[in-house]
């Protein structure tokens, strides 16, 4: 079977299409026929060096797949040969509070991944997938999806009515404005292109907010919702982002703390958080039971995830360097 | 101003139009000038001679209105003429748990409620009404709509993808279908007519079973979901549905217990509740928390109050016979 | 190695005294060798016929066991050789909310239980226990306690400052009394004996009340929390005490529904749980990470669970006897 | 009467004895007889000249304060005269979540304080106090008492086993301690000073440490928990000691955000918020609903605040020296 391996990572090239033996699955063990992936921006960080040292080398990347069982070890009982699944992010937490170094288990990342034709997990690091979907739109769920709906529905306890802001066009922002107005509540959303802002829009955003021609998004986002600010802030920029992010939270609102698309460097003054009773929340991805839960939303709801462009196996590289692009909308796939 | 009062409650004619000078509001009082009430089974249980011992007499009925502020009292700040309005059910349950002796304030019971032209409470006892209501519309919201928020959002903690399952078509059964639809939840529904039952579907019901035709309706709730059952049972039929209804919830789910149109006598054998790790929820309205945090929901997703039939002032007991007929599909409003 | 077994359950006399070869652990499996079991009213229920028909037969009879790993299988990670611990009730819920069957692999009821020298579990169904309790007190915990803890923590989310009604002087109230009084709740507790009230006064009950002497105890314990009743009643007489209990329990309050003591037949009138906007609900034990939650709170707060008395293996029948009488204050164990 | 006044604030000289005639209820207030009052660190800010542009000007200063009920003004309902009380701290803050601009109605702060021998406050803003207590006792609990319980019970929801780490000897710190030890949590405490760290364990501290002879604590506090961190850190030192906190504070932990003892200046990096999946809570005091739960959970528990001294009214500003001296131990108290 052919996967992707990196050894040394510095960079996009630093992917090799290897050829190696077909696994079999071991006790309590399936073997999934991956049918496609999609990308998150950790894959990209890991690629061009970062998370250096919580790696596996060399290592089989990419967090988000799915497939059908091609075959399963003895005293399998949660799956049989057929199955429509997707591995979950991090392998080992499958309900319950956070685990402690989530990192050792996660795919892609402490263990291979995704980006291979086959790949061999423990029962129960897998789940079904919603019948409705592709195996495109199901590899977008895992990282980005079960995200979203970790910060907004798990801990933020989201109610219908509230008010979100989301940032940008990445798939955590795009799953979080859709599962926010799959749960009646209000999104704000920013941008700094008028040409996405209108399809933000179109997926529901009461109101858009271009960045680049509005620096003090903050301001216009208290505007919005009559001097108050927001419930809940998806936030996916970092350091960079989370002063303005912090301002636009009303008082005893939520920020989730996603991303760090502005970088890791920088520093913030915490007091705002104290002032305005607010929480910051730190949201790695979620657990198999938030997965499940989240599916089954997504069935109710016939929920399509935003593909905006399928690569080809042979051309993952070009998927990556379309990732690191920015022009993409909501998830950039895989097929395999 | 022209009112109706119940002297001695012995059926639907007990209803009198009087005539009596216009209240003057104290302070932090407000007067309202009501628009437009709405009935609920229980002004029609008041009038029959139900919940003696627990009532002012006489009585101005009806706990359900809206209209707009025509004068405030001193010290009043949460108001101002012209705001449009509706009073809460309970007056004294503002936030946080369900109080003792709710029914001492409860209007058109324990204190006189909104079948008047004009009616003074305490500022405390109102709420905003959500501006693109129609005064009849949020005049169906105090008592069936918090009901079936806090039933399946506040106590019930509905989540997109749960199931729920509604019996019939008066107000809570229909507002327990709008909320659980706008928050991404998988509706059930039961009717005795197969018109009502299309109109159910057309709401938003993915499933909807006859109950006349098929005595064993939660057998078939069962089937719908894969021998589950649902999460949430909005109860309002009483003990004669009751044991159905804990049939048809699923291991660890809640039966919200609301009405009693099945009567109030019988008795069940709570062992199922046990077996089950179920939950029985005695749901009595609600706060004016959840009131306000309802309004902003409807306000959010522009969700429109099912309004059956609106009769004029002159013609209220006519609005009584009518809901009495159970001919109504939503509410049954009265136009003052 | 020795074992009980119930081939026809007609009476304390089933239970057999056999001799089998030594069960061996497979891939994922530990082999425990036990030290000491205790019991409950499920087992005396069982051995006299109860729950037939959700039974293993021939069935290895008793849920609540404690000892150490003598041997791991393959691939086991959790535990090693010579790790204290206990065996989970239902074996298939480690975490998340209520499984459906839990009945079948239910400990000692659809699968074999820990009434053996060596018992063979899933690794995932075991927990390590407390270091400082011996086995006979951490045998005590797979039913009983973690039922309270279920009841009273988990589902309950019992504050300090709330109250609790508990019943008599089985295994599961004298939890419910210590884990309140941990937590700092108040207790109030009923008993028949004055002698059995004195000691349960020692524990740190605030109330005692004699329900032979004094029959309406539900009147007394409104009088005792000034006309309110209590927060949480610990219900475990089933139909026989439940109106009373629904009775007690304050506006807005919860009824754990565990046991049927007082016989599993009978019928209630539901609608006083409506007019209270109270709660009830069912407990079936509940989940491994309650357990271990459980385990956590009582290793922090050194609490020692009440052992009444121990049997020694070959006296197992005169166990269940003494649990018959009723004459406990707290928990039967056996040691093997 | 005889009441303190700042008109300009620039250092503890500020505090002016001033007289003026005995203010008089309207409708719905109470005047109360103060009879004891307590400081805390925003008091001191305050009359150094801190929250400036946040204050009433002239102000009488000073949030917590207790006494009796001298006379009720018309429509009063929830109290009579001689009923002993406390004011809470953000006077329209009653239920619910927090509210915007809470500075605005906090006593001592944007309406006038306690450090006066009479107080007409709202009846709203009143609660009563727990019997057993002084009013010495009862002063210290409005600010801090509130904000530990907010923090560790409203906001936190600790559970009996969980782990908390406090920092010193403040108020809030002695409290959180308290309220900690009173559910069964375990708590380790830090201070600079060997006395105060034996004083801590005697109140049940089970691990302390001596920030000064260990600069890392935070290391030390991962050492006392299996390398796992605490469940929630009560942060009161602000920029200052956060990032050692965030270090201490477990996978899925809380940090509460709390004071500023080290100053508010200074920023943190909070990307380590993000890889520990932890959530830090800004605590601004609490409601009074909370202060009604706190003051429940008191009485049950007999718990007694920690008052470590108590100056005469004529000695106010030395009680404000002493504050800033650091020497306390619990609160400082002011009787009247």
């Amino acid at each position: 079977m052919k996967a992707y391996e990196i050894r040394e990572a510095n960079g996009i090239d630093s992917l090799s299409l290897i050829d190696q033996p077909n696994p079999k699955p071991g006790h309590g063990e399936v073997l999934i026929r991956v049918r496609a992936t999609s990308l998150n921006y950790r894959d990209l960080a890991i690629v061009r060096g970062g998370l250096a040292g919580m790696l596996k080398t060399p290592l089989v990347p990419v967090s988000d797949g799915a497939g059908e069982i091609a075959e399963v070890g003895a005293g399998v009982t949660r799956f049989k040969k057929g199955d429509r699944v997707a591995g979950i992010f991090t392998q080992c937490w499958l309900a319950g509070p956070p685990i402690q170094n989530m990192y050792a288990t996660s795919l892609g990342g402490g263990v291979d991944g995704m980006l291979s034709e086959y790949v061999v997990l423990a029962e129960d690091g897998v789940v079904h997938i919603p019948a409705f979907l592709t195996y495109e739109e199901a590899a977008t769920l895992p990282c980005a999806a079960v995200t979203s709906w970790n910060a907004l529905v798990t801990e933020g306890k989201l109610q219908s009515g509230d008010s979100v802001l989301v940032m940008g066009t990445g798939g955590v922002s795009i799953f979080a404005l859709q599962f926010a107005r799959m749960i009646g509540a209000r999104v704000i959303a920013t941008s700094g292109s008028d040409a996405k802002l209108e399809r933000l829009r179109k997926l529901g955003a009461s109101d858009v907010i271009n960045y680049k021609t509005n620096e003090k998004w903050d301001a216009r986002v208290i505007e919005l919702t009559d001097g108050q600010g927001v419930d809940h802030v998806i936030e996916v920029g970092g350091p960079g982002t989370l002063p303005r992010s912090i301002n636009a939270v009303k008082t005893g609102g939520t920020v989730s703390l996603i991303g760090i698309l502005t970088g890791a460097a920088g520093e913030i003054n915490p007091m705002p958080i104290l002032f305005k009773n607010a929480r910051m929340q730190g949201i790695l991805v979620g657990s198999r039971q938030m997965f499940d839960e989240m599916n089954r939303a997504i069935e109710v709801n016939k929920l399509r995830p935003i593909v905006d462009r399928v690569f080809p196996f042979s051309e993952a590289r070009e998927a990556y360097r379309y990732l690191e692009s920015g022009a993409h909308f909501g998830k950039v796939c895989i097929a395999i």
